[in-house]
């Protein structure tokens, strides 16, 4: 039997579609799972294609071609460690083991570590696209060696998605960049999800049916808001219910799950001191939602507007729609504007010589936050690479400059009509601080130098000499 | 020579006034600082105190009652651990090493355990209210074994801060707990500042002078908000400078800095997901303040009112001082309910046994946050002792309730006239989806469910129950 090209380990529904599109491209695909009838399922059900079902993982190590290239697809954290310690005795130097799944980047630089002093190669890939991005392709951030990705490039550029030709996949980087990236994108779905939630919770209180917001939505995906999550949520609103024939959306529960890289995202932009708000709004969001039985109590204690009953008074529909779509569109910029300033932070640090550029080309296809949205953003680092700030760009700052009355107005009145919008707001108090020649922190550094003698500079000295008041009066007593 | 009752390395300028605090209330002390000039010039500068100056590590160790009381005041991190390793060999067993800087609580968990290894004790203890708190009496939240507390607090009683005659110290819990919840001290702290500033942005937009925002922190001291920080405040705005005979605040720069307990605050928050956004905007705040540069840039490109000047339009001054007041009173409640959520979660699952309301109680007096709110605070956990959130609580209801409108019209009039509200926003934002029967997370968890099969749980169903929709249409092309 001939030796297979690529092998992976885990056949939960994205390894298993992995599997598929890897094996579609014509390469000859090992396949094994812990619990070896998941294996024989997987092979029974897929009787034409070319997959090897192996039965221990000696077997699958020696169904594979040399330099071998094994993906792992298992739960982050420790069974990824566990896979790798049962694999290391079986391979040979120069073998490859990818890292698919939704990993911590600084786990990944510690394995790469590990098995590179071993003799071993190591790629930790971010793998973005859900099941059906898995099986017809997704986007895919791979990081580690330059000279890996070149071994890996062939297939991971065949299985990703395309958009005009190009493949959803390049070298993110060294080391874990390419599970940091990953991470960001996380986040900024995290945003992006939010925003339209946001969107949602108005249109629901201003009296909107699921039929118009259903329209809302399509039209918004006509436009340039044309985006996956935009989609799928116009979609949303016109699904069924099987079972009672009611709108789905309305049947389900008001508690939103996480499963950590959007905290991680919130927790590294702190980490590094890059501003963070509009995917820290939808982090708090997902926490607040999950507390469903403290706000059931609550809501006959704290009083205010009922959030889903707001009076449009002299606004129309239609006006309001369009200051929605401002405020939404204005919030997404900034969204990826905090998020590619981590990005660019971390990937200075770290040296990993990242092209802001190349990573928004690869999201424009496969993953969740493919958007047309992302091509302006290609071009704005392909125009300006060092760009400081992607609100900045002209295309974004004329989008922001139209849009930035219409926003302001959406968040006031979601202030008045007891509507939460963390996201929203979050991103315009960040792009009127961040547009502020003047901000209050002057008062600040003299409380600090108050209390704790912590100096200040100033406004008529030169910049790098630091003052300190000494005769605040004393107040403790 | 009579051996010293009490020690302290580090003698920078909080050292140095803790020992006179100590020394103040009949206690003989003895100092080692590893710059000996540094302790020669502070025993030279205080002839008449009972104070022993060592020149060496061995020397101070020798002077001192056994078993040893000694305090490190040294920068967090590495410099604790190197002063740690030195003292070892010099240390008799059961003796105690106090930590009483800013430190990390995992870093002190870790340092307990290798002490207590090793026959020492360790006490990690939170001390609160800068220079002056810690000459006069500062607030002091000591962690670790209660019997290492017993034989510490007749001294930490005695140096602490008293209000109504109660010392502002007590046993916080074991191990790292008392660092932990001086760090959310601190990051409690950064909010208090922040919500001052976001008051002094709008008044200074809306024209006040330096001298009427004076009288209006002190006339807000005089009342329900009397706190350290509003009564500094006042006293800024009336400062001038010496130099220039200018107002001092006019003439600092607006770039704040932090030293890392407001962000750690935050990522606790996160990575507990408890709800976080009173802190996460002042710590949001202090980071876009010390992009001045690229805040120069973009206010000439990013468009919007001036966040200095708006118009009143028909609101008197009077009002608005009022509805400042109550946006900033509520905020600063969510911010303290946020911090208490976060202690209670990390007290749970760390089995500290915390008593939120004697953690309140120590606040009231020698700290930076200091303020006559905290009574309610204490009163409302005597009261019930597993209060499920501070806004529930009767007294903080009422206040909510009876300023939530005036919050609300701050919010929107911030959001229309520019000025950022980071944290009176957050805050409104949290208070409203607390309250809030039902959130737009039914529309996420469908989003969800449609890209990763993540399932939901269903209004009509019990909980507990997961399903998936099977035939949501396909996008992915």
């Amino acid at each position: 039997m001939s030796k297979s090209d690529f092998g992976l380990i885990g056949l939960a529904v994205m390894g298993q579609n992995l599997v598929l599109n890897v094996e579609s491209r014509g390469f000859q695909v090992s396949v094994y799972n812990r619990t070896t009838s998941v294996t024989d399922q997987f092979i029974a059900a897929n009787p034409d294609k070319n997959l090897v079902g192996a039965q221990s993982l000696e077997e699958f190590v020696q169904s594979l071609a040399t330099p071998r290239k094994i993906q792992i697809m298992v739960k982050a954290g420790g069974p990824v460690d566990a896979v790798i310690e049962s694999l290391i005795p079986l391979l040979d130097q120069d073998d490859i083991i990818i890292d698919g799944g939704n990993t911590l980047y600084t786990d990944t630089e510690r394995r790469e570590k590990y098995l590179s002093e071993k003799g071993f190669r190591f790629i930790g890939a971010g793998v973005s696209g859900g099941e059906e991005g898995a099986l017809k392709g997704p986007s895919i951030m791979p990081g580690g060696p330059a000279s890996t990705w070149a071994i890996m490039q062939p297939i991971f550029e065949s299985i990703s998605a395309k958009v005009d030709g190009v493949p959803c996949v390049t070298h993110i980087g060294e080391g874990g960049a390419g599970h940091f990236v990953k991470m960001v994108h996380n986040g900024i779905e995290y945003g992006d999800m939010q925003l339209i939630c946001e969107a949602y919770n108005i249109f629901k209180a201003a009296g909107f049916s699921n039929e118009e917001q259903a329209a809302i939505f399509a039209d918004w995906n006509a436009g340039d808001l044309e985006s996956y999550l935009i989609e799928i949520t116009a979609n949303i609103f016109k699904q069924k219910d099987a079972e009672t024939g009611k709108d789905i959306v309305d049947l389900i529960v008001d508690k939103a799950g996480q499963k950590g890289t959007g905290r991680w995202t919130v927790m590294g932009s702190v980490e590094q001191a890059v501003p963070f708000s509009t995917i820290a709004g939808s982090v708090e969001a997902r926490i607040l939602s999950s507390m469903r039985d403290q706000r059931k109590l609550a809501s006959g204690i704290l009083q205010g507007p009922d959030n889903w009953n707001f009076d449009l008074g002299s606004l129309s529909k239609e006006e309001l729609v369009k200051k929605v779509r401002n405020a939404l569109y204005s919030s997404k910029i900034v969204s990826y504007a905090q998020g590619l300033d981590l990005i660019a932070k971390v990937g200075k640090e770290k040296n990993w010589g990242l092209n802001l550029g190349a990573i928004a080309r690869i999201w424009r296809g496969g993953c969740i936050i493919r958007a047309r949205f992302l091509n302006h953003i290609t071009e704005a680092y392909e125009t300006d690479a060092n760009l400081t700030n992607l609100m900045l760009a002209p295309f974004f700052t004329k989008v922001l400059n139209s849009g930035q009355q219409d926003w302001r107005e959406v968040v006031a009145l979601a202030a008045t009509n007891g509507i939460p919008v963390p996201s929203f707001g979050g991103s315009l108090s960040y792009y009127d601080a961040y547009r502020a020649e003047r901000v209050p922190a002057n008062l600040l550094q003299a409380q600090r130098d108050f209390f704790g003698a912590h100096t200040y500079e100033r406004i008529d000295k030169p910049e790098g000499e630091f003052f300190h008041t000494e005769d605040w009066p004393e107040l403790i007593d």
